[in-house]
C-alpha cells in the first residue's frame, strides 16, 4: 500500500495486533514489488497485507513471492490488485469491503432521515425567519413514517442500508437485476422495476457498482419520473446518474439531492449544485475516513487471526463475483 | 383535542380504523367538556380518545362522564390531562409516548452520524473551495467508529437512541440517576457520572425530562468539561442546558451543537446561534411531524383494539412514573 494509506489505516494499535498474529517487519512498507529492499521479505511472505496504492499482482511480481498463499486487503475492491495470474495461482483473498460498506450505509441512512424530515430546509427557514415557525404548516407531508425509500442496487452497501432501515417505519423498494425473488423476500423488501422505484419513492438512493452498463443508470427519464419533492442520494459513483438531467430538476427546485459523488468527481466551480438550498453536496466523504479507517485494519487483523488458526476467511473474495460488483 | 391536532393526527385512514373498533361520531370534536353539544356523547363514553389541546379531566369534567373507563391519548405526556381526580377514578390510561419517541430518536441518531462525520462542515468547506478537498487531512479524527456517545437520561427516547446505536460501532455512556446497574447492563451501556460523560464523549445527547431539578442539568462546568470539537445535541428541552454558557463555547468554535430546542424556545433574532457554521439549529421539529403524526393515531388505534378485546394496554401509563418523566 502507499505511505498515506499505511499512516491512516495501520495505527499503533492495529500494527501491534498484526504483529501479535504474524511475523511482520513494521519498518518495511512495500510500494513496489521489484524494490531490492523488499526481496527478502517477499521471498518468505505467506500472506500479503495490502491496501490502497498496492501495485497489481502480476505474474512477475508473483514470481518474487514463491511462498505466497493469501492476500488480506485493507480496502474495498481488489480489482486493481488481483490479476488473472494471481487468481490462477489459487491465492486465498479477503478484503475489507464489508467494513468499508458500513460508513457509507450509515451516511446514507442519516441522509434519508434528514431528507424525509426536511431537517436542513427547516434549519435554513428558521435562520431566515429568526422567529417562531409552524413546521406543521411549512412541511405538512414530512416525516420518517410510511415513507418509501427506493434502493437502487442490492450491493453490499445497499443491503447494509436495508438492514439499518429495518429499525425504521419505512417501506423499502429495491431494484437489482441480479436479485432473485427468494433473496428479496429474505431482505424483507419489495422488488420493482427501476421505473416503478423512481416513480414511487420519496427517497431514491443509489448503491450500484460502476460498470460500463451502469453508466447513467438513472437517466433523464428516470429522474423525470421521480416524485415532486423527492430526494436523490448518491454515495456510489457520479457516473451512475445523469448529472446534467438531475441538475435541471434541482435548479427548478422540483427535486432534492444529497450527493457525495458527482460526475465529474469535482464539479466545475460554476456548478449551481454548490449553492442550491435543496442540495447537500459533500466531497466524497461517505466512505471510510478518520477513525473508520482503523476499522479496515481491525477487519484485516480478524481475517489474519482466522488464517493463523487454519480457518477460511470470513469475507473471502471470489473472482466470479467481481464482474458484477464495485 | 384541538381542531389542529385532530386534522394533523386523525387522517382518513386512522378515523376509519377507529370507527371499525368503536362507536364514534366522526363529526363531534370535544374541545370543552362542558359544551352542551358534547353532553350526550360524554354521558355514554367508555373511552376518551384525547390529544394535544385536551382540557384537564377535572372532577367536574369527570362527573359528566359516568361510564368512562379509559383514556387513549394520541400524544406524549398525559400530565396536562390527568388530574388527581382522574387518577383516583381508577381510569386505565395509555399514551402514544412510545410512538412519539421514535422520530426524536431517529433525528438524534442521524445527528450523531452527521456530527461524528463532520458532514455539514465538509459540505460547507467544499462549497467554499469549489475544488478537490482532502478530507483525510481536513478531518483526521472524524468517523463513526470507536467514538463515544454520551446519553444524558435513559428516558424512553434515550433508550430508543441506545437501541438504534446498537447497529453502530460506537461506545455508549449513560448518565441517569434512576438507572440501576442491572438495567444499564441490559442496555449494554456503561453508566457514568455526568462529569465523566461530558469529559469523555465525542457527542453528548440530552434526553432528560424537564423538571425543576433538571434545569441547567448541563451547566457551565459540564459544558466546559466537554472535549474540544465535541458536539452537544439537544432534542429534549432548552432549559436542560445553560444556553448562555454553551453559546460562548460555540462562538469560540471550541464545541459544535445540533439544537432542536433552546432556552428561550425561540432565540432572540440577534443570537449568534442562527448563523454559526458549527451549529445546526432547527425549529423544534425532532418530534412527530407530518406523516409521523399518523403513527400516533395508529398507536391509539392499536390500544383501542386491545381494549375492545379485553386486553390490558400495551403502553399503560402509571401515575407514579410521571414525577420522573416528561
Amino acid at each position: 500500500m502507499d505511505a498515506d494509506s499505511r499512516a491512516a489505516v495501520l495505527d499503533e494499535r492495529a500494527l501491534l495486533r498484526l504483529r501479535s498474529l504474524a511475523r511482520l517487519d513494521p519498518d518495511l512498507l512495500v510500494t513496489d514489488f521489484t524494490a531490492p529492499e523488499a526481496a527478502a521479505a517477499l521471498r518468505e511472505a505467506e500472506v500479503l497485507v495490502t491496501g490502497w496504492g498496492c501495485p497489481p499482482l502480476t505474474a512477475e511480481a508473483l514470481a518474487l513471492m514463491p511462498a505466497l498463499r493469501a492476500v488480506v486487503h485493507t480496502a474495498g475492491t481488489v480489482k486493481g490488485l488481483m490479476t488473472e495470474a494471481a487468481w490462477e495461482r489459487g491465492l486465498s483473498v479477503t478484503s475489507a469491503a464489508e467494513a468499508n460498506a458500513r460508513p457509507v450505509a450509515e451516511y446514507t441512512v442519516a441522509a434519508i432521515v434528514f431528507a424525509n424530515k426536511r431537517i436542513l430546509d427547516a434549519a435554513r427557514a428558521y435562520a431566515e425567519a429568526r422567529a417562531q415557525l409552524d413546521p406543521l404548516r411549512l412541511y405538512p407531508a414530512i416525516g420518517n413514517y410510511r415513507r418509501t425509500v427506493g434502493v437502487v442496487g442490492a450491493s453490499r452497501i445497499g443491503r447494509r442500508v436495508i438492514e439499518l432501515l429495518r429499525s425504521y417505519d419505512v417501506e423499502v423498494l429495491v431494484y437489482d437485476p441480479y436479485l432473485n425473488r427468494q433473496e428479496a423476500a429474505a431482505l424483507g423488501v419489495e422488488q420493482t422495476t427501476l421505473d416503478q422505484l423512481t416513480f414511487r419513492s420519496d427517497v431514491v438512493t443509489v448503491h450500484a457498482p460502476e460498470l460500463p452498463e451502469t453508466r447513467h443508470l438513472l437517466d433523464a427519464r428516470h429522474i423525470a419520473l421521480m416524485r415532486d419533492g423527492a430526494t436523490l442520494i448518491n454515495t456510489a459513483r457520479g457516473s451512475l446518474v445523469d448529472t446534467e438531467a438531475l441538475t435541471a430538476h434541482l435548479v427548478s427546485g422540483r427535486l432534492h439531492a444529497i450527493l457525495d459523488v458527482t460526475d465529474p468527481d469535482v464539479l466545475p466551480a460554476d456548478s449551481p449544485l454548490y449553492d442550491l438550498p435543496n442540495v447537500l453536496l459533500t466531497p466524497h466523504i461517505a466512505g471510510s475516513l478518520g477513525t473508520e479507517l482503523t476499522r479496515l485494519a481491525d477487519a484485516a487483523a480478524d481475517e489474519l487471526d482466522r488464517y493463523s488458526r487454519g480457518l477460511a476467511f470470513a469475507h473471502a473474495v471470489q473472482p466470479t463475483a467481481l464482474s458484477r460488483s464495485a
